[in-house]
C-alpha cells in the first residue's frame, strides 16, 4: 500500500497569497495544498494536510499521526526557531521528518537561523517557495 | 471616519489586580479597558479590547484585524520575549504597533530586556503603568 | 484540613509509555497519576493530576489555581525550556511549586540545561522517573 | 506647592530640527521645550529644560539639581549608551527619572539597545518623537 | 545480599547546623548521616557515610569503593561546580551515583549552576534539604 | 534558448561513491554528473559541471562563468564553511546560485552549521543526497 | 571655489612629540598642522585644524562645521573607541569624514580594534604616521 | 626633596558625604583632602588634590602633571569603567599611578568590574574608603 | 579586649623570597609574618599566620576559626580564582574578610581578573605587595 | 640602489572594473598596476605586481620574495578574513608589509572586519580605492 | 610486509631552516625528511614525505594515499587552524593519523589553540621540533 | 653528570589498568613507572616518579624538585584543566617541563581542551598512551 504523508504548517501560513507576498508569492495554502495533494497521487503517495496556529495543537496533531503515518513534512514557521515542544513531539512519534521553509531563512533576521528541529530532519529545504513540498515529497517516493 | 485600534494584552494579563500588586497596581484589566474605551471616543478614536494566554489565539486575533484596524497596541506579557509567531503575525498584518509594558522591563530578569517586537513597534513604552496604554492612544491620536 | 496540591504535567507526557521508553519507561501518565492520587491520600495530602499540549491552558490552569491550591508539582516538559509564561502565571499566583523531570535533563541536549523554572521552584527533582513526582509529594507532606 | 521637574536632553539634541529630520522630526529643541513649559503649567508642574553636549557639565547639572527637584526627564542620547558617570549622579542625588528618546532606538544599531539609565529609570519611553516627554510630563503628574 | 550505598559528602558540610542555617537548616551532618543509616536498613540497604573537606580525599575514598559499593549518593559542595577530578573518579571506578544538593542551587549564584557531576549521574536532586538524601535511597531502593 | 546552469562540487566529492558511504551513499560523482545532464535535457536546460579541490580554482572556475551562465547549482562542500573566496567570486559574477549538501549538515558538527554562502543563495537544500541537484535543476527551470 | 576640510585631534594628541615617541613620532602637533596647511594649499584645498581633550567641545565644533565643511579628517584618539556622540554629530552634521590614527590600531590592545566611527567613515587609514592626515587630504582633493 | 603626589578624584565624588552614605561614608571631599594633606607631610610627600566632573578636564590635568608630579593616585569613579582617554593620559605622561576605589567595586554591578585603569597601575586599592587613599600614600613614602 | 585577626596565605606563598622576585620581592614569608606580629600588636590588635597548599586545609583552617576570631585577611593565591570551596567556607563561618594580592592580578593573566572572593570581601588590596597585608591590618583596627 | 616593493592582489581582484562597480569603481587591476609601476619610478622605487586566486601560490610568491623585496603591498582580498597560510608566509619571510583594501571593510559584513594580517602589518589603508596602494608606496617612500 | 607512512607537511613548512629559526630550529625540511625515512626503516616502516602549500593538493595527496597508506602523519600547519576540506580528506579515506606541530602552539597566537584535526587524530604533538615526526613513527611502529 | 627528571602523575592515574582500560589501556601505573626508569638509565638520565590524587600536595613535591631537578614530566590529569596552583608551582620553581595525557584530550568532552599549563610548557604530548612519557624522555635526553 502507499505511504501517508502529513504536512504540517505552523503559524502565519494561512496567511499565505496575503502577508508579504514579496516574499512568500501569491499563492494561498488551499492553492498549496491541493497541488500538493495532487502531487502526491502522482508520485503514488497518500498525503493530508494541516495548518494551525498553535504550537500545542501541532503537538497533538502529531500524536495523532502515529501508528498511521510513514512521513512528515514540516513548515513549523516562527515554530521552528522556538518550540522544543513540537521537536519532542516529532521525537516522541519517531516519524521520519522532512523540514520546509518558503524563503531563504538564512537571509533573514539571525535568530532564524537556528532551528530546533533541523538537527533531527531527515533534510531540510528552504527558499524554494512553495515547490520545496513538492521536492519533499518526491524525494520521500524516490525513498 | 475614525480610527481603529486594537489593544491586545498578553498571558497572565488577565490577573492585574490580583497578581503582584507592587509591581502591577490593583486596578483590574476589566478595569483599565473600559477606561481605554472612554479615553479613546474622547481622542476621536474606537477602541477594542482583547486579553488571552494563548500564543496561538493572539496570532489568530491579529490576522483576524487585517483590513478593518488601523493600529494596534500590545503588551504580550511574556511572550514579548519568546514568541517569533506574533512578531510574524504582526508583520504580516502590516498594522502599525506600539509596545507597552506596565512595568519597566529593564528592570528586572535580563531575559526580560530582550524583545521580538520592539525593531518593529513604532514605540515602546515601558514602567508607566496603565497611563502607558493612555499615552499610546493619545500618540496615535496625535499621528 | 489536608493540603492540596495540583500535580501539572506539559506537552509530550500525554505519549508517557508509548514514547522513547528506553529514556521515560513504559508506565503511561494515566497509571504513575493512580499511583500519585494513591500516595498523596497515604501522605494525608489531597493531589489532582492535569496535562496539556498547549503552553496557554496550562497557564490559565495555573491561575485557576489560585486560592485553592497550597503546592504545585509541575514536570513542564519542553515548555521548561522556553516558557517565560508559565513562569510568569506561577509567579502571579504565589503558589510554591516543585520542579520534576523524568530523565536527568544535563545529560541530554544542551537547551535542556536551561530551565525558567528552577531559580523560582523550591526544589528540582530530575531523573528519577515516575518517582520523582512521588519524592516531591513526601517532600511537600514532610514540611 | 507644585513639583519642580528638570528635563535635561544631552549631545546633539542641540541639532534638533536641522539633523536627520526623517528620524528626528523637524522641531527644533527650544520649539518642544517651550511646548513642555506650557504643557507643565496646564499639568500643574513646573519645569526647566537644560541641554549640553558635554558629560561633564550634565553631570554637575544633576548635581545641581539636589534639594530643589523632583524628577527628571532625561534624554542623554548618545551619553545613554555609555555614560556610567550620568548614572551614578542620577543616582547620586536619589531624584526619580523618566528616560525618554525620540526615535524607537531598539529599532537602531545593537550598540543603542543598551543603556546605562534604564534599570534604574522610573519608566523608559522610546518611539513617541517630540510626544514622549509630554507623556513623561503627563504620568508625572499622575502620581 | 544487600546494596552498598557510600554517600559522600564535599567540603563545608560538616559545617551543617551551624552554617547559614537560613540556606540549610539546623540539622548537623551527624544527625542526617544517623536518620540515612536508620532510613537504609528500613529500605534493605547497607550505607556508609563520608565528609571531607578535600578534594584529593574524596577521590581517593572513591577509589576504596570500587568492588565493594554499589550505588554512591554524593553531595560534592563547591567541588561540583569545580573538580573534573571528582567526576572522574566517579567514571573510573565506574559506580553509579545519585547528585543531591540541600538547597536549590539554581536559585544562588551563577557559578552554582554549572556541574561537572550532572551529566553522569542517574539523577539529580536539589532543593529538598536533608531528605534530598532519603529519596535518593529510596530512588535506589526501588531499582 | 535555454538556461545554462554550472553545477560546482567542491573538496573531497571526488570521493563520493568511495567515502563515508553511510553519509553519501554509493552513487560516484560522474553517475550523479551523468544523470543531472540527462535531466536537464529533460527539463529544458543545459548544464555543465565542475569539480575542484582547490578554493583558488573554484574561484576562477566561477569567474570563468560570467555572461555565459544563467544558474550556478553549487556543493562547496568543506569550503561552505570557510571560504569567503567563493563568496565573493558568486557575489562579483552576480550569477543566481543554489546551495546543495548531500547530507543534513544541521545533524552534523557544529562548525558545519555556518555558511558563508547561505544567506546570498536563492535557496539551501540539504541532506536529500543526490537528489537535491535534481530538486535544484526543477526549481530553476520553474522559474 | 576649493572646498574646505577641517581636521579634527581628539585627546591627548596634544601631546605629540612629547608622549610615547616610540609609538608616535617625535613632531608635535603645531609641526603636523603647518604642514598640513601647507599641503593643503598645494592641493587646492583650504584646511583649519583643531584639537581637544573634551569630548563635548569636539561634538560641538562638528556642530559648528554645518554648512561651511566640505570634508572632515578625524584622528579622535581614545573617543575613537568609546564616543557614540561623536558619532552622532558626525552623522547629524551629513559632513563625509575620513578617519586617521598616527599608529596601527591593530597591534595594540584589544579595546583599540572597535571604532564607533569606522562604518561610518569613506575610509581608514592607520600606521602610517602623519602621513596618514596627508593621504587623507590628497585622497579628498582626487575625488 | 621630597615626592611630589598628585591625588586626582574623578565624577560624582564631589557629592562625597551628600551622596549614598551607606556606601560611601559621610565625610567629605574637602575633609578627606584636609587629612590627605596632613597625612602627605607627615609621610614625607607633597601632595595636591584635584576633582572634576568632566574626561576632558581630568586628561588635560593629568598633562600638566608631566615634569612635576612623582606618583598620581588616582580615584577615576565611573570613568574608571569608560575612559580610554584617561588611561592614554596616563601612559602619555609616564607617571606611575595607583588606583583607588571608596567602596567595593567587586560587589556592585558586573560593569564595575571591568577597568581601563587596573592593568597600567602600581596598586588597586577598593574598599578601604577614605583610608585607601591613606595607604596609598604610606605605599609610595615606603618606596 | 583585643580583636584576633587571623591572614592566611595559600599555594606557593612558601615560595616568597625564592619565586620569581622580579614580581614577588625577596622577603620570605617568615619574615613578611614576623612584621606583621609585630605591626598588629602595635595597632591593638591580635594576630596568627597560616599557609597551606591545600585547598582542604585552608577550608579547614578556616572553620577552626569560627568563634575565636574577628577578622580574616586572606591572599588565596591561585585559589583565589578556581576554589568555591573556599569561599563557601568563609561566607560559612561569617567572619569579614579582606583579600590581598602582592602582585598586581590585573596586569597579569586573563583568568587571574577573576575572583570567587572579591565580591563578598570588605575589600580588596593587590599590587602593594607585602605592604598589602598592612594596610589591611591598619584598615581593620580603624574600624 | 632604489628598494623593491612587491604589490599582491588577492582573489576576485582580477575581475576589478567588472565585478561591483559600485563598491570597486571601474578601473581594471591592469589599469591600476600600470599606474603604480609609473608612481614608483617617480617615487624612486621598483615595484612588481602579482595576483592569484590561489591562497597556496600567494604563499609560494612571498616565499619567493625573500631576499630580494624590501617592502609588500598586499590587498589579499577575502583571504584576509581566513588564511593564517599567508599571515606566517609574510612572518615567514619576514619583509615588512603594509595591508590595503580598495572599499572600506568596517561598513560591510562582520567577518570582514577581522583580519589575519592587520597586527603584523606596518599600516591599514582601506577605503580610498585604488588610491590606497599609491598612498602605501608614497608611505614605503617616505621611510 | 612492513607499514607504509605517509608524512605530509603543509604551507611554509618548505622554509624550515630559513624561517623564524628561533622558534622552528635550522634543519630544513630535507634534512629532516631524510632523518624521517631512515628511521622509518630502521623501525621497520615505508615513509614517503610529501609538502605543499596549497590546500587543495593536500587534499588530493591524501585522495591518492587511499588504498596504498597505513598511516598519515601531518603537520598542516596553518591549514590545522583553517580547513575542514584536509579533514574531510582525512576523514573521507579512513586513514589513521597523527597531528605533529614543531613549536608549541599553545604558547602562539589564541587562534592557534583550536585545530580541526585534533579530535579525529589518533595523538597530537606539539613543541619537540623534529623530533616529534620522530615520536609519531616509533609510537605507529609500537602499534 | 646525567640529568634529573622528575615524573609527576595526578589524580585517577594511579587506577591505571583498573579505570576505562578502553581509553587509558591495562598497563598499571606501576608498570608504566618502572618501564620509565629503565627508560631514563638507557637514556642517561636519572627519573624519579610520584603521583597523588590531591592538587596541594603535587604543589609541595613541586617546590620539593627546587634545586634537585633539571625536567618535569607532568600528566596533571583533571587537574590540567581545573589548576592555577600547579601552574603556578611550576612557574615558581622555574623547571622546564613537559606536559603528557595518555589519551587524546582533544577527543573527549569540550573543558578537556583547554589547559592551564600547555602554554608555559615546553611540549604537550597527548594520545600516544603510556609511550607518551617514554617521548618526553627521550626528548629531554636529546636537548
Amino acid at each position: 500500500m502507499s505511504y501517508k504523508v502529513l504536512i504540517i504548517n505552523g503559524p502565519n501560513l494561512n496567511l499565505l497569497g496575503k502577508r508579504e507576498p514579496h516574499i512568500y508569492g501569491s499563492q494561498t495554502l488551499d492553492d498549496i495544498n491541493l497541488a500538493l495533494v495532487a502531487k502526491s497521487s502522482e508520485l503514488g503517495l497518500r498525503c493530508e494536510c494541516y495548518q494551525s496556529n498553535s504550537e500545542g495543537e501541532i503537538v497533538s496533531r502529531i500524536h495523532e499521526a502515529m501508528g498511521n503515518t510513514d512521513y512528515i513534512i514540516i513548515n513549523a514557521g516562527a515554530y521552528t526557531h522556538t518550540s522544543v515542544a513540537i521537536r519532542d513531539a516529532l521525537l516522541g512519534v519517531a516519524i521520519p521528518f522532512v523540514e520546509v521553509h518558503l524563503s531563504n531563512v538564512h537571509a533573514r533576521e539571525t535568530f532564524r537561523h537556528q532551528s530546533y528541529l533541523s538537527d533531527k530532519a531527515l533534510a531540510v529545504i528552504c527558499g524554494l517557495g512553495a515547490y520545496g513540498y513538492e521536492a519533499a515529497l518526491s524525494f520521500i517516493a524516490k525513498k
